[in-house]
């Protein structure tokens, strides 16, 4: 049987119109007019199921409600673009959005006190509690996004002017979080190999004290950036931060569900990890843990009082704004965690991968890598102005021929384009396609005749 | 045909695997092993189908992931729940769903100058701007729920110690984003009918000048309430905080999604609304939709610029922190989004619908709606003190006999236990569900001998 994409997603569409069908029926059960739409939907699933069996060429399905193109990119294609690779659904965590999917899906015995995170059915207190040992923290909360964890901390220890650390390498959310909060960035330097170290950190918050007169608030380091995903000192960097007494927020969008991250062992107050970016759960979600000190502070509950009604709202967490992900999302994320836990322990096997990937890319003379080396991350920058960029300079399509010849093969997630300076990863690949990816541009170095040294 | 919930769940759960076995797969094709597991998963759907043809009974889908028990509610059930109604995803919003699941799904072409709202594959940046025309207003972003479109709001004009005028029966995540903003939340008294009118507006922002000796900086106010869906004179309200100079956030979590929502008619300086409240999306999402004026501030544009590196993000928004949902819950938003239209413009249908019902919960003697009426909303509050509690009273199982019976027909998502005071919502529902609804009422009052009054 082959593989056929377009009759997969034909048949779930139709599976869906079935169960609209059923949707739409009193619980009693199916009107006769109903009956025979079910009966009518069944059998149109038959054909497509049997179209898929005989290998019939599947009619695309249609474009969602009119507009919108199926994506079929991780089905057609190896995907290396660099932000997308981690953030793939599970097969648990699509079959969760399914069931999921309605609005105020998880609230459906939402009982006193009225939290998210206290709901017990489906069991999301207790994957709460799992979170914040996964990053070994005491109290974890999802948000939406990684970029809403660093926004509840800067607002809980940013006022206007404070000064916040951050990296030379610093994510543009982590700016724009401390500029909402009325702080300031003052970036840590790199050191000659791209590393933010403790020393560097150290000077910096040195030079802010006497610029400014001022200790900065927050110090907010990436364990692994992403511009090239080196890894820095954040062990060294939460010491240096406490010897000034200055909170340490871990930010492990890069890290957090795809290598082990253990927060107290950081010295970490605030650990951030992204759902989308990398614990294959749909966009937005993120997780912000932290230590019971801090968790008074950052998960402070409302005090405000309704001067008319005298109505409180004291459950609910100011930083927060009340429940976070009362859907999908949440239910993907904890569909995902099983999986996406074991594949921490085997974060080895993703270094190996880029590694073989990166050192095959180095055959092809001219070809360098940006990023730290050998790697340490299955995302990875590379430099081909020497190799790939030269055919770039002769041929009609510019740096589009490599994407023409990837894509030819079934390789997407490049920049479009790019032949100088470009990232990749290697995330959740098998070996099978971390070979057939090295191999295929081995192959295109040599149709265009690129020099080759043999490893 | 009959309706077998469990076995559509394992067939749609049976296709996720088969798809799984393509992702798994090189871009290639399939090998030997792949197309032999392919076809092992066919041939298990055909099975399920089968089953569904024979009417067996179907063995339930396994818990997700070993812990999330498959949601069937709106399956198996007519669900009531108040907040549920209008966020139950459309046909179309669960076929996105299963396409766009993975994390960054919607960035597969994000080009220049990388932001969510400008992207054009899929549609995005059309959907943004038919999302302001179809509030009428000049922009619209989305945003993860309502709250977060208060939360930006409110950061933007609330300074420290600011007053913020809001309803007294104001949602509290507008309490908390005034008070993550360090703003003070000034109700405006309900009248006699539970209605916030402009006099008792423009009184309440008379008595906070006069006390704190400044002029409140926003007045936001809820079109339809969460309490008892009322509705109020937002019109006049936006008018009163103009004369003031105030402007004036339109909240429409209630309204935006399940009837006409003019911005511009009303006065509103900002529009917000509720995706997953009542535009048929998963949670969390929403829009924030402003004028051309306010655009610039609420949007404003981060001006933070690295210290060492010089590094600007000028075109990412900070009160966005940058894109905002960018992943299927934003897909499932606009395949809602042509239905979600057209529902709009058949609202009086919905307020005939709620109207019939009430009419007949009211021939039950002792019942009471406590919410305006007739209705001018699908969101109800009733009282049947006076009715179904006399039998909870005497009954074993207290108040939970009205749960036990409304479930034996599925009927869900009324408070479980309660029957004194208690909210549904009939948005969505078709007349013969709406009339099976009424009927199960009524049969329950019968078989507990309550008095019914003739209509």
């Amino acid at each position: 049987m082959e593989k056929n994409t377009d009759l997969i997603f034909a048949a779930l569409f139709k599976l869906e119109e079935a169960r609209q069908v059923i949707r739409d029926g009193l619980p009693s059960g199916l009107n006769q007019q109903e009956e025979m739409q079910l009966k009518e939907k069944i059998s149109e699933l038959k054909g497509i199921i049997q179209a898929l069996e005989t290998g019939t060429t599947g009619k695309k399905p249609g474009r969602i409600a009119g507009s919108i193109e199926v994506r079929t990119r991780e089905e057609e294609n190896i995907n290396i673009q660099p932000i997308q690779a981690a953030g793939r659904l599970t097969l648990a965590a699509r079959q969760a959005i399914i069931a999921y999917g309605d609005g105020y899906s998880t609230c459906d015995a939402c009982r006193k006190p009225f939290r998210l995170d206290k709901i017990s059915k489906p069991p999301i207190a207790d994957f709460h509690t799992q979170l914040a040992q996964f990053v070994n923290m005491d109290q974890a909360r999802v948000v939406p996004g990684a970029r809403r964890g660093f926004q509840a901390v800067a607002q809980t220890v940013v006022e206007k002017g404070d000064s916040v650390i951050v990296s030379a390498f610093a994510h543009y959310t982590e700016f724009l979080a401390v500029e909402g909060a009325g702080g300031v960035v003052k970036e840590v330097p790199l050191n000659k190999d791209n590393i933010i170290t403790a020393d560097a950190t150290a000077e910096k918050i040195e030079q802010v004290k006497l610029e400014t007169g001022k200790l900065p608030t927050l110090v907010m380091i990436d364990h692994y950036d992403y511009q090239l995903a080196n890894e820095h000192d954040v062990k060294g960097i939460a010491k240096v931060a406490h010897s000034y007494d200055i909170p340490f927020l871990y930010n492990g969008a890069y890290t957090v569900g795809v290598m082990p991250v253990d927060g107290k062992a950081v010295g970490a107050d605030f650990v951030v990890g992204s759902g989308h970016k990398s614990m294959a759960s749909p966009a937005p979600s993120g997780v912000l843990a932290t230590t019971s000190e801090w968790a008074d502070k950052v998960f402070r509950t409302t005090q405000m009082v309704g001067d008319v009604t005298k109505r409180k709202f004291g459950i609910k967490e100011v930083e927060m704004v009340g429940c976070t992900l009362m859907g999908s999302n949440l239910i993907a994320m904890m569909a995902s965690f099983p999986e996406v836990k074991e594949r921490t322990l085997h974060w080895d096997d993703e270094i190996k991968k880029i590694n073989f990937f990166v050192d095959r890319l180095l055959t092809i003379d001219g070809s360098k890598v940006l990023s730290e080396y050998p790697r340490k991350h299955a995302l990875t920058k590379v430099d081909t102005t020497g190799s790939f960029d030269r055919i770039a300079a002769i041929h009609k399509r510019r740096g589009f021929f490599l994407s023409d010849a990837l894509s030819a093969k079934g390789i997407v997630g490049e920049f479009a384009g790019a032949t100088r300076t470009w990232k990749l990863s290697t995330y959740g690949l098998s070996w099978e396609k971390v070979r057939y990816l090295a191999d295929t541009f081995t192959e295109i170095a040599e149709h265009y005749e690129l020099p080759i040294t043999k490893q």
